[in-house]
């Protein structure tokens, strides 16, 4: 396992690419850091001598020819922009460990028959326009996407547009639209990821194979009240927008759990009042919510719940409901069996034991599997942390998701 | 009332040195804008003859001095400070009303016998340093405050010293001792105000008297929890910081409305999250709580419960309540009989109809109260309107308000 201790090198020197201080990493959308983070990725992808493209929201694609190049290539990737505070190893894992995979396999004198490729994609996280995977969902062909992204704006006002350009994508348009995948363009994608659950390492099991990704939804909502002076609005006279929100935090808290399965999860990550002062009645709230579940009518059903909540408590409290939008609403993914049984066909060859599990979380292969038979492997990672600076996954359990990476892929590519 | 129009042009212009677009205003101590409304008010100051003096932390004195000049002076003044996305008459009529007055006295001829003095008070908002009356506060003798002052930060971890020191106030600790106001440095202080609630309106009374000012507290309080991805944690396995704030801020209210009486009001008008990202459980939350009551006895009670509630939420959603800290929680102050003599006097004078009342808002003269007989003059303000750009005072109404000071300032200048 000599390659283990390159690749911790590598994820601690990405992880220094931070907008905020070790051991948390920051890494926003064409940000500076971003734009560190791709050229750092660019650079091993040329070390390697992959043909290295970018597209023009900026998907970086590094491929190791093969010696059949008109067939399907074998894809995998991820992502390596992070969530404000979050951890090292969420999306970096299956981008450093992706390329760990490609110098294994290269350094073991294995030719490759379909194209082997690594890509990191733009944007998995929707931190900077409110877009969850936004280059994997544009490469899957949605034309929704790319007229959004023509007047999409961060919260201080900087479009898409702008913002690309700030970091060298100069995008017209039309060049959206060539960002698009044709159906035959990947023979097979895999993604390896860490866990970011607590089961893997509970059960003392390396490897899980994912079957499915939960069905993730997202929705904003806007309340409006008068607002006024904390001192001099008696309460019978308020209509409080900060109230609203308290409410419909704990509505969809009470409609996840009464949706009576433990697969249903509900999250108020975001909540903003206006105008933000000790002694001022709040006018303006603000929430985002995230609903997931593996049963998409479920998950439609607690959605629709909190929409009726939201207009009950508008109407009790006086205050308008300005927005409730849902911003997206994916159907869930399923593992293609080919790609599950190169994975389980590696795992046996490696001696390691695994387990057939469903993704909670929400990952690039999830469009992916719009347009290739798609696979994940989930490693274990401590405590099931994910999304903040105690994230870990041990230099171990990173090189046996490697290598079944490197042998599922060469597999798979001698198909 | 020749001179109403003259002071609309000043409200407006002063209105322009704001943070935010009209109509809203947004002008945070020691801001550039900050910086430019001192300006302005100096320059009306000298333009008036007044003699002008500025202490450690800015706030601004602006002197007529009278032909007894030993004797304590009648001092009037409010503050031009503005939270984000206020309105622009809020304190601002006291100051710019009170040189108003002064200019209405020099032009009819009268000679003061004690010194009149107009006072622009640093900070009355606790927006940025999250302590309210900042100005009056010191000048009123906290030794508290000098303390904290020497360690407090900002949101951006600017600290008082390097704030004060951007906007060209050179603080040394010994310093904020002088900012200190003896006990016989005034005869009388006075301030004009709009009135933040909606009675004189309503009732169509031109004039109020305020006779006590409610008592203010504010408290901020801290919840902390794992945190963790939005997919991966199963809702068993959290403990959301959000949702105990969202509680907390729900628990407010209900406390606020078991008190029993219409005078007592709460507000959370601050709840942040952290990281704050749509697929983040929240991991920390920052409340800060305003509770107000004219009864002391009865807001502290409100504070007993709103604590018991915010450890009672900690140990039933498993979140630490790393702070829960009581920022202020002043006593009330009551004007003082001889103000209120001198105000009712020119009230009948002018033919005003008024009406004794209670201030539910928080001012400097709660602080002054501490080193002078205070009193404060109400006029009415649309739909009782404060803190919002909507916030509006007839011309009319504060040419009655100027009058008033006017003439209550004259008649204490000659007792």
């Amino acid at each position: 396992m000599i390659f283990s201790s390159a690749l911790v090198a590598q994820i601690d020197e990405l992880a220094s690419f931070s907008d905020s201080p070790a051991p948390s990493v920051t890494r926003v959308l064409y940000s500076d850091r971003d734009v560190q983070a791709r050229r750092y990725i660019k650079g091993i992808m040329k070390q390697l001598g992959l043909s290295v493209r970018e597209d023009a929201v900026g998907n970086i694609f590094g491929r190791w020819v093969g010696s059949e190049a008109e067939l399907g290539a074998v894809a995998t990737g991820s992502h390596v922009d992070a969530i404000p505070f979050s951890g090292k190893y969420d999306g970096v894992v299956g981008v450093l460990g992706a390329l760990e995979a490609i110098s294994v396999l290269q350094r073991s004198g294995f030719q490759p028959k379909r194209s082997l490729e690594v890509i990191m994609f733009t944007s998995e996280e929707p931190t900077r326009f409110g877009i969850s995977c936004l280059g994997s969902r544009l490469m899957a062909g949605s034309e929704e996407l790319v007229q959004s992204l023509k007047r999409t704006v961060d919260n201080h006002n900087v479009s898409f547009v702008d913002a690309a350009d700030s970091a060298g994508y100069k995008i017209h348009p039309d060049d959206l639209h060539n960002v698009f995948l044709n159906q035959d363009a990947y023979f097979a994608f895999i993604e390896l990821h860490i866990e970011q659950g607590p089961i893997l390492e509970k059960e003392g099991i390396p490897i899980g194979i994912v079957t499915a990704i939960a069905a993730p939804a997202s929705i904003k909502v806007e309340f409006e009240g008068n607002g006024g002076h904390a001192g001099a609005v008696l309460m019978p006279a308020r209509n409080d927008a900060g109230l609203a929100a308290a409410e419909l935090a704990l509505a969809v808290e009470k409609h996840v759990l009464e949706s009576g399965s433990i697969d249903t999860v509900g999250t108020v990550g975001i909540l903003q009042l206006h105008p933000g002062a000790i002694n001022s009645i709040p006018s303006k709230s603000h929430l985002e919510i995230d609903i997931r579940d593996i049963d998409e009518k479920r998950r439609n059903d607690v959605i629709e719940k909190v929409h009726k909540s939201a207009i009950d408590i508008s109407k009790i409290r006086g205050v308008e409901l300005s927005e409730f939008k849902i911003i997206n609403q994916d159907p869930p993914a399923l593992s293609d069996k080919s790609v599950i049984n190169a994975m389980e066909f590696a795992a046996k060859q490696l001696g390691l034991e695994y387990k057939l599990m469903i993704s909670r979380a929400y990952h690039d292969s999830l469009f992916m599997a719009r347009i290739s038979p798609m696979g994940m492997i989930f490693i274990p990672c401590y405590k099931g942390y994910s999304h903040k600076p105690e994230e870990f996954a041990s230099p171990e359990d990173m090189a046996n998701g490697v290598q079944m990476l490197a042998l599922t892929m060469a597999k798979l590519s001698l198909e």
